[in-house]
């Protein structure tokens, strides 16, 4: 299969588009199924080390799990505010849509013993795969006009309890997922000035640090 | 911006028919100026946890240094064999393009103590923000017609230190990249029945772990 250069052009719009979206803007409708499935076949055609496709999703609409995770995020979250207490804007910040997104997903990676091809050397692989198939969620998400925010501020031992998750996996992300009107032009951080965005030229080096 | 079904679509195709390339078949051509850019504007254009924006890519032609992660990678795989031994399919595969690749490219990432939006709960983020600027690339590679293989088997400290990286670096990534005659219609591993391909039911559980 070849792509030609509206394609390349159109892959370049959603990879440019795309947001994180901390629930200002979730409307009040349900993600049908053809597009959820659309998002989770996504994530599974990502990259996997050795193809062992280590992931789990766990899709979430239950409200008192939802409200446990919330809890989680402002505990966490005041934590972070005294981190940040110099710099006014921090507070004003909303920074998860846990309760206002129709859906949650919390997306682990799973591993038992064996070994896997590709990770002999580089244990973090299985880890990053799942990191890979997040980005695919994103971006299809993304262009079938679905808002993702991935919330970090997140006590990850709790979450495992809150969700049972068994002992062989590791939380990788949970992301809040609706439908949103309009997605913002920049990231907020960037509009906000809390980071300047880098030039290619600040992150590209040839061949090696000098 | 809003997205078709003909563009979603186009989205599917590109994330379905991204592969691992091995260097079975780079075609002796430079990577010119304009694709390369596009690769790594995609990967600036990943989230990144409190838009930090933490990686640095290294853009390897130096046939030293690539002879270097060559022999790097020979050693690692001697030590994988030994791990596979009962699985005949492994001597026979080819899992780098190291030589072959006209460029390859590390990927790092690059931290200091600043406190970082995101990350007082979970340290993890700024790595896998790389990861996901990783996957963009990929996308936007395979779009662009340009096979990218992720090579895992390598050990990281050596890498570091044929690179040069600065003590506040982390490997995230090493990549050949180069154009290809053809893509596999499927992953090779699954070819190859290393590893059966998950159904969506194996993989998406409901609310919690049961």
């Amino acid at each position: 299969m070849k792509f030609n250069k509206e394609q390349i052009q159109i892959l370049q719009d959603i990879i440019y588009s795309r947001r994180d979206v901390r629930g200002h803007n979730f409307l009040d409708k349900k993600i049908p199924k053809d597009d959820l499935e659309k998002i989770l076949l996504s994530a599974s055609h990502a990259p996997s080390v050795g193809y062992s496709q280590p992931w789990k999703f766990i899709l979430i609409d239950d409200e008192s799990i939802k409200k446990e995770l919330r809890e989680n995020f402002d505990i966490e979250n005041e934590k972070a505010k005294k981190i940040f207490k110099n710099k006014k804007t921090y507070e004003d910040l909303k920074l998860e849509g846990i309760m206002e997104a129709p859906l949650n997903i919390a997306v682990f990676y799973e591993y038992d013993d064996e070994a896997v091809l590709g990770m002999t050397s580089q244990k973090k692989m299985g880890e990053y795969s799942v990191v890979c198939a997040v980005q695919n969620m994103w971006l299809m998400a993304r262009a079938l006009g679905i808002g993702l925010g991935w919330i970090s501020i997140l006590d990850e031992k709790k979450v495992l309890k809150t969700l049972n998750a068994p002992k062989n996996t590791k939380l990788i992300a949970y992301l809040a997922l609706g439908y949103v009107d309009k997605f913002y032009d920049e990231p907020e951080l960037k509009t906000l000035k809390w980071n300047d965005e880098k030039t290619l030229d600040e992150c590209v080096l040839k061949n090696r640090w000098q």
